[in-house]
């Protein structure tokens, strides 16, 4: 059975993003600290267009990550920074001509638009009838691999709440932003089974089967 | 050097205790789930005056709680539920005549009284001149050895907050309570080390050097 699976970083106090997210700061101020266990990584170099970079215990986990996935959902502030109608040069996403996907990725947005082929087997379809529309489409292009949940974390709250996330993997940093955005807050009622956990440098990966 | 040493269950979207909280329910409603991994084990049993139970991976970090510690603090309510003045029929705690501490232990009140001698090596110390009180005298009668923070919750986040804590374990449970007490709420500007994780079933235990 596919299965729709989610993985973010996490501050030890449950924060994804530090206060004040803006087009400057779109994780919020002291929000890439969340991220400071993985940018160094070969396996995260390697499907972003770089070279070189660290191997260590989180390899396998972010490996796995990409492994097996065959359609991608993300929310509209993930795709970009553009608010409201798409307007007249439309925006391509964050990531260049060959996004690091190379499947067909389902955008939510409240504004139609055609879809989008770019380089490498990226497609962006956007969605405007709902995550369940959205995960259906997704379902039905990723052929029975799993669908990835690329966030961000509003859009992750959402499918969490509706309870149609299979696998959560939280990447638990020590550190407290003491304020921001929460992702576990309002999505209570889930049952939470341990299935696997990894110590690595500067972060613990705590991944969880879901059920409602 | 002795360190200042705590841990606690706490839910994966980070409560130690669940809603409305009372002398019924002291750790609020639905909080005894946080503990449904610690309650078999034969180590914790065996420290409580019980008998048999069982071994598995959590079985070495509890054991570990109780290690090289030579004195111990706790806030007035997780001594008892007395409430105000110490009264008549004086509390001599929930654990009957041979508490499972059998070190000296320094109770945080507002209210003054005298020690109280126990079996089992155990004495309670009523401390009326705050945190950093108690803990000096906690480190003169453990001579050199460790000093547990037992807790509550509320005690552990003046220390916490105050930057007095030098070691914490989390054990994080797989579950979401969705209110209640938070252990990190305004405990920012603390450093944290991972300094080791161990998985075991229902649980997970994060252990962290504390600084400020």
């Amino acid at each position: 059975m596919d299965k729709l699976r989610f993985n973010i970083a996490i501050s030890l106090d449950g924060y994804v993003a530090g206060p004040s997210q803006s087009e400057e700061n779109p994780i919020g101020i002291g929000g890439m600290k969340l991220h400071e266990w993985l940018l160094p990584l070969a396996s995260f170099r390697q499907t972003h267009g770089g070279h070189g970079g660290e191997v260590n215990a989180s390899t396998q986990v972010v490996e796995e990550w990409f492994e097996n996935i065959g359609a991608t959902i993300m929310g509209r502030n993930m795709f970009g920074p553009v608010r409201g109608p798409w307007g007249e040069n439309l925006w391509r996403g964050w990531w260049g001509e060959d996004p690091p996907f190379h499947n067909p990725v389902f955008v939510l947005t409240h504004h139609p638009r055609e879809q989008l082929e770019m380089d490498g087997g990226t497609t962006f379809h956007f969605i405007t009838d709902g995550i369940e529309a959205a995960l259906e489409g997704a379902r039905e292009a990723a052929g029975g691999a799993d669908i990835s949940l690329a966030g961000g974390s509003s859009v992750a709250r959402q499918y969490l709440g509706a309870g149609l996330v299979d696998e959560m993997e939280l990447s638990i940093v020590p550190l407290l932003l003491g304020s921001g955005e929460r992702l576990l807050d309002d999505v209570c009622d889930l049952e939470l089974e341990q299935l696997r956990v990894v110590e690595a440098p500067g972060v613990t990966h705590l991944k969880y089967r879901v059920a409602r």
